[in-house]
């Protein structure tokens, strides 16, 4: 079976294996507090031209998000996403755990639009019962989409602008950070995306570590005792080094961006098929998750050999989505496409 | 410098990284829905002598106190534990962070006393107020314990009596569960301690693994939809299998108590030499934590080559913690104990 | 001043203050173990034919969804209700602090669908995902709702059977419940609403008393230790009597109906004087709660002598509500008919 | 019977009682925003000595204690309390439900030490794993406290600067201030308290009130948005103006202190009886809780006609509470005197 699954389907990239390898009979402090998770940082504020960046390394996705949004909100505020946002929709409700509300506002194949953002607070303080409501607290969106849809620079700087005239932090969840710039057509760099934001994070789990997300808060903005409230979220790794040497391999060289490339490139390989043979696209998705409306007949010829996840019907048909990652290889590609009959 | 600094100051075991490196290149579903998962769970199932027991894997310790303990408790009732309890101590609040409270209790060494439990609980429901309190909703205990001493199976018994009698499930926290099952004159197995008690941990993060604690509910009496309460408090692994891989390798053939085995003897070489060469230990302790009061002088002299913690001062002597590990060389024990000068 | 501003713009009817002088230099028990509140849970018990209910007196309204709730869900779960639900709009986070989700269906003028409530369930379940999600643990709704509109009583039930199946219990937020059962057309009695439902509260704040709201688990059904959930929630008052006196007086010779029927009946002549001098109706209520669209000229000319309050707008026109209650004189009725311009 | 059970087995005071029934006609805006409230607030400013101080009113003492500890400290920190503290013992896990822990000092018949404080702050940030830990955010400490005693100025003035240094806030739960500032010898005034504190509340529903306790936010310095904060706990009164009424009565004409002070004056003639009689008290109260030991004959024969509460045994003997209040009549103390045996 070959399996376009998900992008954490796989183990981890190998030159991070060969450092653990190197390292493993090292003693290093625990917490984050080793050599291997500074180094890891200062390559993190270099790529991202902020070297007054605080770094900290979490383990998971959900844990990232539930830990920054907590330490951001006051507690009688709650945070603004659209609908589709990961948070409001895949976590278990970690984010009400922690005691805030998620504001959904409308998902536009999974991003944000800036115009409703702004509607969306006018009309909250035009509310003569306003503080009887959950107060906005900040912006919540994901680079890339849980559909594969990436912003434009010009875009996330709208949303950037009204985060800023309500004074509201703009908090960047990059699970998928490195599919989403090295996306197809990305105008977006990571200096700048730092720029326009007050935290995000570099999604090392689905992009060639084995677990880690490097949480950047790019204007030396931490909040006060970041370091407890991780700890208290049950997200501080005791061997940080862990996480450490992962990002510090993933920075080097820029092997980060390579490995993203190369899946975006399967998945636009991918993407090519599924149009010359005849398939709808669901969304017009330039990284590595592509969804495609495909029949009945076809989900059945395909799963005999390949692995991937059929989302929700549309019409007759069923919305089903492939998934590249840095570990897919050429010929994985090559086998869907020849198996993908050309629809008539 | 060599470290007894803690016992997650190491890397993994090598037959880890070995695993690791063999699987490397398979595909997996994730969330520990994979081959190697499951095949771990079978032999904890095994060594626990309890064919029926659920099993999950989550990443670290905190993380799991603060799950197990939320999933266990309802919204009105705290935990019992004594007062040098991790959870009490050392979690940054993480069990209030949930909403519970922790009840304390005096430690002994770190140990909790059946009768000061049976005390307790008379007094809680003799109290004419108790509905205004917190009541006890379950026993949070350490094995080994914080200060490293552990249980006899007569002392784990009477808790576990107790609890039963007021239908209080009993929780051992098992970070460091290998170290204390090995210990120097334990007479509790695996098989009894999860008979004794409602759920525990094997603790791998700091005996063999880089990272992952596996939780074992004994009576197939995990909580409904323990998932997705693991999934809500950020303790989800994408990629189970890294957790998976590494509890495999350790319960195949006991490499987990082999180990561990290794790591108690080291301590006790430890102690036997502090012991002849005039000090005084802080505790007793059979296990892979040794604390020994130092003066200043012998401090500084050791400090020169060798990393440990310096806990609080005993009058004008410091209580030093000096921790094994599966890690440790038989070298390293040796240079530590040629530099330890002779008191007089 | 003339008020239609809300329902709890008033005091306390008169036969409460009265019963309060009578009983004023007595001495009872606290926390609502006195004489008052055993006789206001039996009164109560018989209005609903209930003679095994639960019934406990908490002082608000948003204080009792957030207790109640808590104390139903399992800390993965969240309530469903409507959009424009009161837990998911008016109570500032209360839900989301306890921890849970609120699970938003559409509104249809405040109600909700009991079509709509199966398909939910059935997707949620279909959903290949789904244990990643928040679990649907409760339904909420009011009555009257937040629009002013009631349920049939084979709506009601048609909700309460998909709770059956779905073992959802049913909360009935009766903040306006004296006002809902005796609503125009209303074809539900209190013994069916107990009937169909898991738990409810009769409203005293809005009908009658200065405070206080009645909570009945119809089923003999409370939570274990309902009475330390209410005391977490600072929702337990010390002066327990001050609720048990209010609900003894209103539920006596059922004062409490006769109050409610008074209110609707001011609200039918104030729809129907709308309606006759042209106007639209933005939501058709049978209740105390009127919504009509006037233009700027009215609204203006109106708010010289009395008090409402503009909800939104409607295109050119504003969605003004105006509030009748117990305590609504005849003249004050007739005072605001006579002010209103006929449309031409 | 005649009760000495509490200081909230009573009415309200009879000023209240025609306040209410002078006013019951009138219309008024909700949560607070009447002018019953805007004229207590303002009172309150002027007997504090402070013009600029923000004043809310809530409900009842667990309910304040939790909103505004949740208010004041960061998700991390922890509040400092006496053990015997209520909200360490009596509020069913009130502040551990907001999510944050209480850090328990010794107790010395109700008070904290200024020193012990001290000591504690300096072991906390001595400690090598204070990162680790919770942090302490704000301290709490009762006036009168739970056991009946005050702390003189210079105490208080003790514990302030101690907070000052390491800014921590300082909150006086004044659910008996009332009886606390009247107390025999009490050397603090209420503008003193208000300048060495951050916030503080004057307690109603033990004084005089039905029920109500008044914020007081000295230096104009409440937090922001706390109404919305007060509305998320529940703790929003919808007619608040049944708060204000009470407060604008109690705070007119200084009757709030007298009729304390009257209280105060019954506990000393009882207090002064018992000792004449050759009872041993528990502790020394100057305010309106009297604790004596009594043995069980005597426990016997007072109950046949008198209501107290026995604590908890003392050797042979039982720590009995007798509460005056308010409503504590000159003959209710005659009696008790009288019926009270000489011990040989």
């Amino acid at each position: 079976m070959i399996s376009f699954e998900s992008d954490y389907n796989n183990g981890c990239h190998e030159a991070i294996l060969k450092r653990l390898m190197e390292t493993n009979g090292e003693r290093a402090t625990g917490y984050g507090l080793d050599d291997y998770c500074t180094a890891a940082k200062e390559k993190i504020r270099m790529a991202c031209n902020k070297p007054e960046a605080d770094v900290f390394f979490l383990v998971g996705g959900t844990q990232t998000n539930a830990t920054v949004i907590d330490a951001l909100l006051d507690s009688y505020q709650g945070v603004l996403s659209v609908e589709t946002g990961h948070i409001n929709v895949h976590e278990s409700g970690a984010i009400e755990f922690g005691g805030h509300k998620v504001l959904a506002l409308p998902s536009h194949d999974g991003k944000m639009d800036a115009g409703e953002l702004r509607e969306w607070l006018e009309a909250f303080y035009d509310d003569i019962a306003y503080e009887h409501m959950v107060f906005p607290g900040m912006v919540y969106i994901t680079f890339a989409t849980e559909m594969g849809t990436i912003y434009t620079f010009e875009e996330l700087q709208a949303i950037s602008d009204i985060c800023k005239r309500y004074k509201l932090p703009l908090f960047i969840d990059g699970a998928r950070l490195g599919y989403g710039l090295m996306a197809e057509g990305c105008d977006v760099t990571l200096p700048q995306l730092a720029d326009l934001c007050d935290v995000f994070y570099l999604g090392g789990t689905k992009c060639g570590a084995y677990c880690g997300e490097a949480v950047v808060f790019p204007h030396h903005n931490a909040p006060a005792h970041f370091f407890t409230i991780v700890k208290q979220h049950g997200a501080l790794l005791a061997k940080g080094r862990l996480l450490g040497i992962q990002f510090d391999t993933l920075m080097t060289d820029g092997l980060f961006f390579k490995i993203a490339r190369h899946a975006v490139e399967q998945a636009m390989r991918l993407r090519a098929a599924f149009i010359s043979k005849g398939y709808k696209m669901y969304s017009d998705s330039p990284t590595n998750q592509q969804f495609v409306l495909l029949d009945k007949a076809t989900i059945a010829l395909l799963e005999k050999d390949f692995v991937f996840e059929q989302w929700f019907p549309v019409g007759d048909l069923m919305n089903c989505r492939f998934v590249t990652s840095w570990a897919t290889r050429l010929e994985d590609v090559d086998a869907l496409i020849a198996a993908l009959p050309k629809l008539s």
